[in-house]
């Protein structure tokens, strides 16, 4: 999407590949909001790096960083043994794969690249297929983010006011985005609405990147505490919620989110307010059966227990404070999971499905079990 | 209640008068959680400028302050002119008033000292008076909270997890607190049971002044995010909900609190969890007639934009840090109004009733309508 700096605007991606200087560019996210820079990693080890220290995060974003890292290292090999080259491939899939291990998309994206070098017959050969590989991974989930955008901008009618909570937005993708796709889409359209961004404690990233991203783009939003939507929804301020998702159940259609992400849907509906879930392919779960078993990761308590942030005036950067008694400890849930019955609609690159119904289209959704 | 200050336990009210040295003791809230200090005021004008700058806050406590700063006023006039007197008064008075001017408890309280005034005739009695009635409004604020415990310990079984929001602990009121009120009642009754503080953004009076008091008092309990209660609701981990209130519609049952308090009704309704709301008499509203005519305060976007908290290992106290996107604004609504039909009882110094049933016990609930 295009940032403005110093009254300059160009069109970034989160992630890209500059094959020539064998470079992953990087939106550098531990920055935003305050700063905006790219960062280049030189060597699949220095990007495994910033897939670990969260420079980039994000689904979608993880995924094709870990494809460039990938063909980065690809081709940084020398030489045309084959068997040497082969583990060398290994190596650098590990260790790729070992910078966020709970993580899916990084190992699907990067399965995808080493099944196509299969192609290839010499190390030279498999190198460009890898570096190809790797770029229609990231146009691939760019493409499946404007299908998102397409389908759901008919949702957004004009003076609308709509919630969305937490960051599914272009930098947890390679642009455009699942949430904040259809706001694009509806804002290209010459539509204007509203957006209230919850501030999504303990992390904000409602506060931070969402907001960030919307002012980018010239889009009219409020950032809102957590438990101020009740209120907004009782008084008539709030008439659509779009949601991004971690992991939806093709099975069930459960969603499971960013913690807060039941309480909106359990509030849209005792209000009638539509509530819906804009879901990239590849966080389509296909196994599971119950949303009761997916694991719901429990954080850090510091990250309840205080925030982090610029103090006015100073030039120190971010800084983290202990808001919290310092003798109480926290709890800390990262995740919650909402049912379909809360679910008005599952916004995928395919088109707008029934939560319930997933299973049904698996054949348009890319299932292939 | 008891507070331990460098292994030392003493009991302390959040306000207290010393006749003796005309001065109006205060728990100094604004270093509360780090720093537990005594203030004390030499004059009405001095207590004035602590509850306009929140070195006290909360619906009783204020109360209390004002009652108090009144007396202590009256008791600075020199002479024995009744005229001179009556105009002194006068000036105290609404010097008081002027500190908070929304808040009804000052201006509750003060009419009750001034009114027991009148049945002196010489300034000496009156202001004699004027200390007593002062002392007996802080004492019968106590009695109140130790009713609303004695009344909500039954709801507190063993083992039980009991969510909470905001601040409507003893800090709020002379002594006691009204929402914890139950919990203390219950811990002295040996039961044990675990209480979850919403964290309460964008103030924080959950994650500091709830959970200073609990910590205070050995009572088990965790700080979660706002958004953090639905998930604990949906794995049964919360049995109980208990909250405060500023403002109680006596006509509807209606209740006014801390943005969020709705949120967790809606919540606890869903979830089949009793919700109780704790009250003392003085926050019903007997004269309105909807719930959507309470006049919401919308407060201050930077308590949203940012927080206040200490840098770990730095001596410098409280700062305020900016959290949010430096270009997003924030909506900032400091309440919500929860319907009776999600509210399981209202827990009064009186009894537990239902919500809808207080106009019919408008008499034992002290209405003089």
């Amino acid at each position: 999407m295009n940032v403005t700096v110093r009254g300059r605007t160009k069109h970034y991606r989160t992630v890209a590949f500059d094959s020539e200087q064998r470079a992953v560019q990087l939106i550098e996210q531990r920055l935003l909001p305050h700063e905006f820079k790219i960062v280049a990693t030189r060597d699949f080890r220095e990007t495994a790096a910033a897939i670990r220290e969260m420079v980039v995060r994000g689904a979608g974003a993880i995924g094709a960083t870990a494809a460039y890292g990938l063909a980065q290292g690809v081709l940084a090999f020398r030489g045309a043994d084959q068997r040497r080259f082969s583990r060398h491939v290994e190596t650098v899939f590990q260790t790729l794969k070992a910078a966020r291990p709970t993580a899916v998309d990084p190992v699907n994206a990067m399965n995808g690249v080493r099944a196509a070098m299969r192609a290839g017959e010499t190390v030279a050969e498999r190198q460009a297929l890898a570096v190809a590989a790797a770029e229609e991974f990231a146009n691939e989930d760019v493409q499946h983010c404007r299908a998102i955008g397409r389908h759901g901008a008919g949702l957004i009618r004009q003076g609308m006011k709509i919630l969305t909570h937490c960051n599914a937005g272009w930098l947890a993708f390679v642009d455009i985005g699942t949430a904040t796709a259809p706001m694009f889409a509806a804002q290209a359209r010459g539509k204007r609405f509203h957006v209230f961004c919850d501030e999504t404690r303990p992390r904000s990233q409602g506060a931070t990147l969402t907001a960030w991203e919307l002012a980018q783009h010239g889009i009219s939003h409020q950032i809102i505490a957590d438990d101020a939507a009740g209120h907004l929804m009782q008084r008539g301020e709030i008439d659509l919620v779009i949601v991004g998702s971690d992991r939806t159940l093709g099975r069930t259609g459960e969603v499971a989110n960013k913690i807060g992400t039941y309480t909106k849907a359990v509030l849209a509906r005792r209000h009638g307010i539509p509530f819906y879930v804009a879901i990239p392919l590849s966080t389509i779960d296909w196994n599971l059966k119950r949303g009761f078993d997916i694991p719901i990761e429990e954080r850090g308590e510091h990250e309840v227990l205080g925030a982090w942030g610029t103090e006015p005036g100073s030039k120190s950067g971010r800084i983290y404070v202990r808001v919290a008694n310092p003798m109480s400890g926290a709890r800390n849930p990262g995740f919650d999971v909402t049912p379909p019955d809360l679910i008005t609609g599952i916004i995928t690159p395919a088109g707008i499905f029934q939560a319930r119904e997933l299973w049904h289209r698996r054949q348009e959704l890319g299932f292939a079990g």
